[in-house]
């Protein structure tokens, strides 16, 4: 039944990163929430940086100044 | 007002199938709430195999173990 | 797999409607995309008329409009 | 067509502020992208503290945090 | 803390453009609630106009109307 | 940035078993993503039985069976 939704941005997330997302979640709902596995179903949308945007700016020119300052 | 929003895989939905889930939904909506035809909205994001799993696992492994056991 | 999340206003969904439109979207899906009836969850959301907005107006507002116009 | 949801923590948002999230957004989509008023839907969502979570802590125990530290 | 997802329809919204959303949005928020910019999340989805519908038909296909009609 | 939603059924999730979920989500996706832990938001969405629909059933009818059937 839990349905998990993780938004990130798309800054190269591999597959098995996804997979080890997929497979934490199910587990942590197993262990705090005693559901069963088969039960969870988990969806990721990776969001283009130009479309995400944090305190008032997208993460594309969030980016940009941590490069530009060395962060990155 | 009505709004829904139908998350599937993204496994070959032909623009004809998603022409018959929002003509689906909107008579369902209508038929059942008596919602206006204008009034609803439907949304049909399609999700990579890789970014949905269930039971732990992605569903891009769980279609292999399927082809693997010639289930598919 | 398939998840279907359906927002409507609260203005008195009986629990037979929302039966029957789980019964419908799961048949749907089925019929149109062939998917399993056990794989198809539906979240059905109802949003507080003063939490939905449509043109600029509340849709508490739009009722009031339409009581006072006799429409409703 | 828009649709926009807004997630807030139910922290006593009233009425009126809801009417203005409501016209502000609708007037937003209308400005930078020409989206007629009538097509705009906007909905709200009030979600607990309990339910919110921000750097591993929930908004509720963050806001006691803030209150020991006078800073609420 | 607070988050808004705007879903339109991918009818080439441009980086400009998504930059104005991000900032109405949050600087909305701010006047409207008091909630900190740095706070404040935007997530913008394009939606395909085949996988969009409204009053039972996709966009692509009112689109066409409007198209062949001369509105657009 | 990442931003988790997690739905499940209204059936009596505590404050504590709410933190444990926010905690371990964080924690994931900082282990995995190597998001920073102050970036991460997660909301969690408690949904009436009769508004979450399973096989065509909603989540109450399915109960009952469990519990005619001694499974609960």
């Amino acid at each position: 039944m839990p349905y998990v939704n993780i938004k990130v941005t798309d800054e190269g997330v591999t597959a098995e990163q996804k997979r080890q997302l997929i497979e934490g979640v199910t587990e942590l709902l197993e262990r705090v929430l005693n559901k069963p596995r088969y039960a969870t179903s988990v969806v990721i949308d990776e969001v283009a940086t130009d479309n995400w945007g944090v305190g008032g700016e997208s993460v594309t020119a969030l980016r940009n100044k941590e490069r530009n300052s060395g962060q990155r």
